[in-house]
């Protein structure tokens, strides 16, 4: 309640608080008066957030966080997503490495060559790319996803694609093995809605400013629906730093595994947007306890046609793999 | 060029430059060399932004802004919208004002009748909800819609309304003038086609954390489908300050005047997400320059569904109105 | 407390707050229990917020902001704040203007005649400049002072300019009416103790990414010491928008005006960083409810040796006061 | 150029370029005409960026970045910086740990015995103390640097403190082996220039919202006075993400490696905020190529009398330790 607030208003806010079905305990400090509401939250209709606007009320500070589906109580020992052949979640990590787009068959086959060789155990690749500007490269579409399947399934790893727009879903629900929101429709809730209703793995990229409690519960709306197959991926958030395209917040992958038993993958490629850093950063995210990595890797970057200056060449991504082994086992994990 | 770029690594520059249909002007400094590239952006398959992981390069800096229909430019007395028997972008300022969410029809006819009584040019109210957890209330959905269309009807006005699934679009243009999209599907690129391919006038949210260029790329979206009905909404940004819900960014409103033919208008319910910095926010984008104000009013805020803190009672509003027409006329305006 | 804290763990808490002079309300709810803490902050000896390392605790949320004497409450008809001949906080708006940087005695004698002609309550010029690079233009230091001076003195304006280092302080006490101190140094705590000190009129502007509750915090630190002479000033934000060269924040000037009795000014110059903002930005900033404003105006900007993109001409500076007269009229206020 | 700008605005351009010592390249494009300026930069008088308010101008673009003596360049071997026995910036990690303020003679002995036992090669404590509020504690002041420095020669630790006001500089020339410059004071440039004056090594910490090259600016006020003992202090930045007291930007390792010579240590425990996360974001720290770390540790984090919550325990920074020990070796840096 506000430092004037007379005893009258404060009533008036016990008789609303318990119309909402919650109790109310007066508190009565040296300077103000706090009346604590306790009770389920039940949606919107009951929300005492409202009471706001009612005479004598300063604020109204909700107590507990809002996910509960996905809350690391629900099972304190993690879970573990199977996607094909792969599995995200365990001791074992899990690494998605392949180009941002595919562009042609010779492309994505010889990225799914050189990925299964340095050990990636899942291939991904976009087909329907969200680009900043209509003129820009928009992805080969239903093409690229056949094209993906295809190279997946000759060297032998569950393929990973993004998704924009629901009308794809029985095309990809048919064609992947696991589908991507990006970070732009990461609250598009009608998408994840539809998400919710098929039992395909979901990789839910947190957006570009979106709370680690809010992330959780686009995740949530995932899960109400009945699909528990969500996996989590931290690529990067808009701050005001511009050295670097995104600001990778590794803060969020222990964070993270306190507050959610879901699994845990990290994006140093477009966390970063810079391919120097991708290695590094990819080191830091193990380091950090992520469960899984996405790399973007194409035989030749320079000629890419969207994000060249992110994805690694074939070369630096076998190397990056040696290096993560290190790590990984530093940290009691496996690769 | 780097530093020690070598006269190789600058030839061969030079060479892809040109290969890719650009002129390359070599400028030599004092300490580094830069290579001017001119030409026609053609999209991504040529963009030089792909050189900067050749050796010897050390940045790839584009010079122009990449938004083109949008461009203040191509008309440069500026768009003027038609929507029903309003228009937004003129001399006259337009206010849109109505509840948060379509209630009941008690409640969207109650509004009606204030805000048209106060002077309001469009009725808005949200029948689709986007809201950050699945168990908070979602909207009449249908329902909703058609109750906006008869109370706005009953008063004359004609009504705005959030549209966040391709899948409703028909239902949408059947029954209202204006469509919004929300700051969470702002980068929805599939929505914005698809808008683009409808006549409809569309109210384009600026997202909680999008640049003024990539919210006219956006845009852009939508007119390069061949629709020219854009009218776009300054609604506060995502910012390290917690004490409002968001930042309203009015610099963004003589800016995007500069930029862009397109009408601006400004939302400082949410821009503040407090009720009592509605008014003096309001005031502040008519003075600088906004064409219009979208403002959330309900009957009893104390009991709304959705956004209750933000919400003006009817009296508030009127007042509100007030104080906006002296303001305009300050600045050469009217309401 | 967590989900499954013990009852011991939750009676050692009570132990422990009551150990730190507060009583302990132990409420229980459905998934959870909360300690309401009750007592006066008596500084951080007795923080509360350490027991957040103490084993079942969540997390520790305080309820009330933190400054006293800046509260509104002290003084509900607010403070007005004398300078010189001028004052700010009134119905009147004040208007400081000048130069970012005094360059010569010719400079600021032009500066100086041409905003006290056009209507400018208080000169503005900087003798010590805060810049990014050790390399710029620094500022004519004690030369610049008292330029700054016998300008003022010669047109009859109060003077203001910055301070960036206690060491100047009896310096610019003996020829200054008014002590800025700017956005990086907001929360030099040593600088603003020692202000504290003194009597004269402080202008203490936002830090860059400084939130309003610290704000009021920086300025309780001049109060504490005993000077009552703060007027706030709002310069913009640090964001992710870069079009800008700040976030002009004027969802702070109504905030502040319900926290704090202190006058609160904003700075349109910094704030967007280019000059053909600063008029509307001056015209909302005036409409939101600010008690004055801080105008950079150069006699010739294209030549100037700091900040010229965003100073004034005189004649844009004369238009802008006329326009400012009208909206402040509009909204109840004079010039 | 603007699109419309005519020969004689260009003209009039490249007149005023050559007159600041420049040389003007002009490159004729399809929409644009752009101006190339080849010079040396020789500060403010002379910059071009004034430019922009004359008339045709549409931006100027700086293209060099302005730090010198801190670019990688100059000494691409790396610097490695003595302070006392330790040194920071080779092949050996480095760690700086103690507690966030000297509170007591037994709290610093307790907190020195247990940081050298566990291996850490620097002693901190701040004696003087930033706070948010004038009304918490502010340091033990001279008297803690003083117990700091017995502490340290007791166990055989150099020490590090934290200065904020420059009339400190001598007691702690004399008393500590190495200075902090904390993240509110990163560009108080006062301060920086009195260091440089001094040859004591300084950690310099990046400030909340300074951006990377910024930062390097703050060391080169150090540097160009004649001090080449600058370590740099990753500390985390602060974004809209409230879940954690930081955001600690560990892109900004790897970067800083590329951009310049100066070591690079990581403090995780202002970073996050919260001392569960400490440990998992050490270990990425290292992970990503820093230097060092500067950890927060306290015998009892419960009691302190400052940022309690994120202090490790001694025998959770002694599994700290262990854990870094591995990481460090598996990246091919030591302990």
């Amino acid at each position: 309640m506000k430092a004037h607030a007379t005893e009258d208003e404060i009533q008036e806010i016990v008789r609303l608080v318990e119309q909402l079905d919650y109790s109310a305990h007066i508190i009565r400090g040296v300077e103000r008066t706090v009346v604590a509401c306790v009770g389920e939250e039940r949606g919107e209709q009951h929300s005492l957030t409202h009471l706001e606007t009612a005479p004598g009320v300063e604020r109204v500070m909700p107590v507990l966080r809002s996910f509960k589906l996905a809350a690391r109580e629900v099972r304190p020992e993690g879970s573990r997503i199977k996607v094909g052949n792969a599995e995200i979640g365990g001791k074992k990590l899990a690494v998605i490495a392949g180009p941002c787009a595919v562009e042609s068959k010779e492309q994505v086959e010889a990225a799914a060559d050189g990925v299964k060789r340095a050990g990636a155990h899942l291939l991904r690749g976009g087909a329907f790319k969200p680009r900043t500007s209509p003129y820009s490269f928009q992805g080969m579409e239903d093409e690229g996803v056949r094209l993906l399947e295809v190279a997946g399934k000759r060297v032998g790893l569950p393929v990973v694609t993004e998704i924009m727009d629901p009308h794809d879903i029985d095309l990809m629900v048919e064609h992947a093995d696991m589908l991507q929101v990006g970070a732009r429709n990461s609250q598009n809730f009608s998408l994840l809605r539809r998400l919710g209703r098929t039992r395909k793995p979901v990789l839910l990229k947190r957006g570009m400013s979106t709370k680690l409690e809010e992330f959780l519960m686009a995740a949530e709306y995932i899960l109400a629906e009945g699909n528990p197959n969500v996996v989590l991926c931290e690529r990067g958030i808009r701050t005001f730093e511009t050295a670097t395209r995104n600001t990778l917040d590794l803060n969020a992958v222990p964070l993270l595994k306190e507050w959610t038993h879901l699994p845990v993958v990290v994006d140093p490629s477009h966390g970063t947007g810079m391919w120097s850093l991708v290695t590094p950063m990819a080191l830091a995210a193990v380091a950090a306890g992520a469960d899984g990595l996405l790399i973007e890797v194409h035989p030749h970057p320079e000629t890419a046609l969207s994000d060249g200056p992110q994805q690694l060449k074939l070369n630096v991504f076998a190397d990056l793999m040696k290096s993560v082994r290190a790590v990984a086992e530093a940290v009691g994990r496996s690769l």
